[in-house]
């Protein structure tokens, strides 16, 4: 069977909205006629705050200067609490991590976002990542935590942050390796089988 | 593994960006996630236009009052071009129809768009549908094709079109039946085989 095309109506200011949506991520050509579709058949108010909750994510969401998390106010949420302790920074990749712990309800230092991880490859050296403002924020500072994901670019910030901290004088440590909760042993690959036997824990 | 719940950081705007998005068709709440973050990482005007594109859509889109189908200009450019046909209608479902008709350019007819089929189960009667515009378009019309789908309701609607027009002394027709091209004979199903054996042409 030969396909067709798009389906869409020679409606311009359709055609608009679908090729405009189908520029975001996971959106194909398909589901972006879908969704142009939709919008007239939805309440022309949902239409609205869709739009102008897209707006709103550009003119509120900022950066916070201290720690580097999104946020709308500045410093954030965790920076401006005086419940929290200052002498601990938990390091990590990106502001969805610190969500992620958070979750967990275990830790209740600082954080600290860098905005990625070195990738030589990519372009990405020390100078692109937050790395000179963590090192402006250690005074009063006794451990850091290094939080980067447990991939080998993760690893390799990891340890190009720990030398660099461990030469000021602060306690550095990372997040443990070892077999993921709920997991089965049979499919748990043999890098992470490796490091728990390696950290095995005494009891 | 004990998975995750959202990623998205605590920055209201951003949560409800996400929200919004997720509500669309063919959007779960992870790539509402991702949309949202990618909106901080486009160029602003980017996030602007398609802003405007969402709402250009409800504003500038409308049903052409002749024929039904989406349009910006009420008549639409099939209805108000003095050099198709006046006098053979293609009765279709939905709009997406008459582009898919239009791109074979064999058709220099009118169209007339139903909005959908006849579906008790679905509460939708002859009055849920865009018949009544047709019967009134009829004046000078020779044929009217029916071109709904080739479904159980489809075929239904067109018996129960066919009935009605022919009552009024139109000649009706239907889509042929028959083998997709470019389709294997192994892997057609069965009723187009028999539909496609009972219309055989002679060559």
């Amino acid at each position: 069977m030969i396909m067709n095309g798009s389906s869409l109506p020679q409606v311009p200011s359709l055609q608009r909205a679908a090729a405009r949506l189908s520029r975001l991520p996971g959106i194909g050509p398909r589901t972006a006629e879908r969704i142009a579709f939709h919008l007239l058949r939805i309440p022309r108010e949902e239409v609205l705050s869709l739009a102008h909750s897209l707006r709103e994510v550009i003119e509120k969401v900022r950066t916070c200067s201290i720690c580097c998390t999104l946020t709308e106010e500045d410093p954030c949420a965790i920076c401006s609490d005086s419940n929290r302790d200052g002498s601990t920074i938990c390091v990590v990749q990106d502001c969805q991590d610190v969500q992620a712990i958070e979750r967990t309800r275990t830790f209740s230092g600082q954080y600290h976002v860098l905005g990625g991880v070195l990738s030589p490859m990519n372009g990405v050296g020390p100078d692109e990542l937050n790395i000179a403002g963590l090192l402006k924020r250690l005074e009063g500072v006794n451990e850091v935590i290094l939080a980067t994901n447990p991939t080998v670019e993760g690893e390799a910030t990891a340890i190009y942050l720990g030398r660099l901290l461990k030469d000021k004088g602060i306690q550095v440590s990372k997040m443990a390796r070892g077999l993921p909760m709920g997991g089965n042993m049979e499919f748990i690959d043999e890098v992470t089988l490796g490091e728990a036997l390696k950290g095995r824990q005494h009891i």
